[in-house]
């Protein structure tokens, strides 16, 4: 997900969050070190796992904490309970990228070596066979996985809050738990062919899977903090699952389409990976998918093929149907928040990233 | 663990962790239809995995509980948080035994597919290729078992107690939880080679991957609930883990030694997928070890190499010196239990747990 822009008055905010964060590492990697040298080994892996990001879900949950708060004269507000839920909702994200990480196979994340590849590349460097290298490095990622789960749900139990407060703050949380684990079965569903990957399923998994713990998740989670009722949980809700499905497609329009030097990844990596995306879903039901079916998912896919391939997605409507998509679910999320009481500041800057969300595909 | 025994007094308690279980798997399952069968069958997966235990962590818990609160006139005591806990734990243990499954790479548990096989099997039923059925049981583990590891701490979370207990908890459980991890990478290290696996590892990769999660923490979160002080925790953590260490070790004898028909499991599969036991770490160190080396870990070993192995193990002392270390753990928990001040019937309950663990062997 990137280029996504979010009030820059939130910075000072944000810089907090990374210190949080960088607090909370150092003193996991501190604890660690009592369990010997591969144990504060992950922990330092791990903590290089969550860097590196945008901190779009800290960002949502400060926007919506502050634009909702009823600010005293001082214009100030007390931000630690906000600041807490932020950091966990950011741990919880590296959660899944690590445990992603393992299920897709991948060894490698934002172009260096993620948890599984730098263990297994120092269990080949101390002559481990390949297999059980690769083990090694599976390993330490579920586990890494497992601990960021399990310290970002204690973050949020202990924010000091009053216990209905808590109770919601936990419902959110546990239900962007649940539908996350539902939106990645099913995208692997997918991809192993254990289900026919149609559009709706598709826009389907894509909300579950990033949407809900990525937008709606953080944004009503600031607003339960700021003590909202259940009309604006809605609105936030709603508005971001629409923003998450159109960030989430207009993602697979730069996996295709990007320029590499904005997006940091191949145009081919996508294809090569055979990845069930919108695009994918689309072109199938169309004339143009026997030129597509034989290279997608080829392993030795040419850039020029790759090229080739975009070509043809451009020419069976794929890419503007999908473009179409963006646009209608950043419109109708526009809409939402319109039709709301939501406070004016926090409709504007909501409506603004809806907007950059098109803005970048262009 | 077999034949661990701990007082009937709790038969009525016991029961209703099961209907606790019961109901909290119906309530997901039912919640997981709205995201597609695939994602209910899961969950039911998931329910399965969790039965056919002991349920020796919710015992620990709730015996600990009872006996440790001031119990009024009429002898009764509000169980509800505490089975709350008890559940947690429970739950927590399925996941680690989920995530197990993926790192062993095991598809059967008990003598019936596991997640992982079962999801494996219904993805090569429907014309999946090895791997990629492989690869669908795992996300199905995977993403169980962090679901389980959040639901876990949600419950303990939510549970209705005084902040001041509350925050005791959530450091208990997430003690267990940092330790175990902590325990499941050294124990991984030594099968990989990137550690050497030397007795004292042995022995505190035990500590750390059994003994906190299954013996010392819900002891002590059961004394949490009930009210008990520091000293109080500090005994019962020790006798814990001092516990949970006697009761692995006498695993791995069960394991060589065992009779098939009481553990369960064939005497060869330790042998077979070449365990680091407290029994291969002594005997490495022995003259016997060239007669061993060669024999261990080949998947094809014969049962009647097996015996051939068990029979070095028995001739070169590893035996008897495990038995010994059983027999010293044991003792060491109860002279902790009888020179502390706990109760007298919760000292004699987990005095006779000691005996039994000692007494199973023989």
């Amino acid at each position: 997900m990137s280029q996504i822009q979010i009030g820059t008055r939130e910075t000072d905010l944000s810089i907090e969050v990374d210190s949080r964060l960088a607090a909370f590492f150092d003193e996991r990697i501190t604890a660690a070190a009592r369990y010997g040298s591969e144990y504060q080994h992950l922990w330092s892996s791990v903590r290089d796992a969550s860097g590196g990001g945008k901190r779009i879900r800290p960002r949502f949950v400060l926007s919506a904490f502050r634009k909702l708060s009823n600010v005293g004269s001082t214009g100030e507000t007390d931000d630690s309970a906000a600041l807490d839920v932020a950091v966990a909702f950011e741990l919880l994200h590296t959660a899944f990228l690590l445990h992603d990480d393992v299920i897709d196979g991948d060894t490698v994340r934002r172009g260096v070596a993620n948890v599984v590849g730098e263990f297994a590349a120092d269990a080949q460097a101390k002559g481990a066979t390949e297999g059980r290298s690769r083990l090694w490095g599976e390993t330490a990622a579920i586990l890494g996985g497992d601990l960021l789960i399990q310290a970002s749900h204690s973050l949020v139990a202990r924010v000091p809050v009053a216990p209905a407060a808590r109770a919601a703050l936990l419902d959110v949380f546990d239900h962007s738990v649940f539908v996350t684990a539902a939106g990645e079965l099913a995208d692997v569903s997918f991809s192993v062919g254990v289900d026919e990957a149609r559009l709706p399923d598709i826009l389907a998994m894509t909300e579950r899977k990033t949407a809900t713990y990525s937008f709606a998740g953080p944004l009503t989670a600031g607003a339960v903090l700021a003590g909202a009722g259940g009309d604006v949980l809605e609105v936030l809700g709603e508005y971001g699952r629409l923003l998450g499905v159109a960030f989430q497609l207009g993602d697979d329009l730069l996996g295709v389409f990007g320029a590499q030097d904005v997006t940091g990844k191949s145009i081919v990596s996508d294809l090569r990976e055979g990845k069930e995306t919108s695009l994918i879903a689309y072109a199938r039901a169309t004339d143009c998918w026997p030129e597509i079916e034989p290279l997608l998912g080829r392993p030795d896919l040419s850039e020029a093929d790759g090229r080739a391939l975009a070509a043809v997605l451009v020419d069976c409507g794929a890419k503007a149907f999908v473009e179409e998509l963006v646009a209608e679910h950043s419109t109708r999320a526009i809409a939402v928040l319109e039709a709301s009481s939501l406070p004016e500041p926090l409709v504007d800057e909501l409506s603004s990233v809806a907007r950059s969300c098109v803005g970048r595909l262009s």
